[in-house]
């Protein structure tokens, strides 16, 4: 018996607690995004990315938490990686959506167009199943199926997002003479795109792990 | 004797089949953009799009059948490592041929300069002596020197696409005034750049296969 | 006693002496940078450019024989990657350092702004203090907070780059109105903030160590 969670044990409420708390911060900010690229006013996104902020600075101290209790519990190199890699994933997913608001807030855009909100949507249902899929890390040797319909789900999220990105670029290239707008605009909606990636790049490393352990 | 190539067998043949197989999709892939980027019409453009989007693909296909044959197999986790890094830094050259042809299609410019046929049929050069190497590796114990000289001639051919590269963008910046066209360029053969960046990476990893296991 | 450094010995001072060698190579190429923005004639950055270049050679070749060495020695495979992550990061900051001026160089900007020297005066800070930190690692049982306090005087200097960079963004969008200066110097700053990032990231790889070995 040298299954990855067999081995955290005891420890394995520390980091499944940790974990659970990631999930709760990625889920606020993916709420924060939705209305911070609807906003019509730049106080309002500064708001917005002021509590984006400390959600990230929140999400930097988990990550550095689950660093030090993976470095101070005995468990091999390899799984080591694996819960590291989870983590630090999400992590950037938080970094993304944090990118994406100061971005909004240092460029001051004219408008964003609708496509950004379609996408901040599609980010918000991918880190859904992502969440879903990771709270169910600890009991997935008893229904590995369900984890692999929340990756499955995921990843039909990001196939859509991949869509309405691609969309967003079409129309802008095809109708913003602006070129500083331009600019501005790929730059912040680059950075949900790239979160909704981080998406499932963290569901990737779930049905790793799920293959390697079960 | 436990060395790299020796550990895989039986299964070695299984390893060399795929990585057989990643090199095929890559000469392809290279081979295709070469045409993608001469193209005078959106509608060609779409059309090689679509074929380089199939091998994208079948790449991601063999990448995760490689991932999951390690899974499988008993061999170190280093060494393991090695052939994970090298069939996936194979396959982000795929991505980035994908994302060039897309980007061309999603941008639709006005003209793609010559310097990005250059930039092209470097990067099938060099794809080429990568795949040489690669597939010397099955007898790289018997005949390193060989590999070595076609890791040579890859670092040749990625100098030769930095200047071509470096070229392009003196060019761009002195004569296209029209800024939206200089972000859809410079764009378009950013991702040329650096799939033979991802091409000299192989190549760094192939060495390093030899240094470690000789 | 397996812990990193003894291990090292009698290796350690090759060691020590290839990382000191890459700590004078990103403090000179550091200096450079800051004189290299302050430039006024294109003559002018191609000299600084030419000298940065040759450093970056050079700390490519630190960074192989390194490589070399680690794959010579008889350590495990995880205190060698602390080792390899150390030098390849800081051979980033150098890859960086490098790629503004080249930057520098091909874009030809009208002028660059004073946030840019201040950006690299901020880096030239950061470095400083990673050196120090980096010089400390081989007696950093004995006084591993003279090690803690120089990361975190790194940290400060890498918040307050973070914030000239951030101003040079707002500054950039509200005043620049020629759209191709902008993505000219948004690119050539770019890699200064991402080389002070790097210098972050070497130190939270020190303190990592810290935490691992003492």
């Amino acid at each position: 018996m040298n299954r990855l969670f067999d081995k955290l044990k005891p420890k394995e409420n520390k980091f499944f607690l940790l974990l659970h708390e990631m999930c709760e911060i990625i889920i606020k900010a993916s709420d924060l995004i939705i209305e911070c690229v609807k906003v019509t006013t730049h106080d309002d996104a500064v708001r917005y990315y002021i509590q984006i902020k400390e959600l990230e600075h929140k999400a930097d101290s988990v990550q550095s938490q689950i660093f030090e209790e993976l470095n101070n519990t005995f468990i091999t190199p390899f799984d080591r990686e694996d819960i590291n890699n989870l983590s630090s994933k999400m992590d950037d997913i938080m970094d993304l959506i944090n990118s994406c608001s100061k971005r909004i807030v240092l460029y001051n855009p004219k408008r964003i167009p609708e496509n950004a909100t379609e996408l901040a949507v599609l980010l918000r249902e991918s880190v859904g199943y992502l969440v879903l899929a990771v709270e169910e890390l600890d009991s997935f040797k008893k229904r590995p199926d369900k984890i692999k319909e929340y990756c499955a789900q995921l990843d039909q999220a990001e196939k859509k997002a991949d869509d309405v990105y691609e969309h967003f670029l079409i129309d802008l290239f095809a109708n913003e003479k602006d070129a500083i707008e331009v600019i501005k605009l790929k730059d912040i909606l680059h950075e949900l795109e790239r979160a909704t990636d981080a998406s499932e790049a963290v569901g990737k490393i779930i049905r790793t792990v799920i293959i390697k352990y079960s």
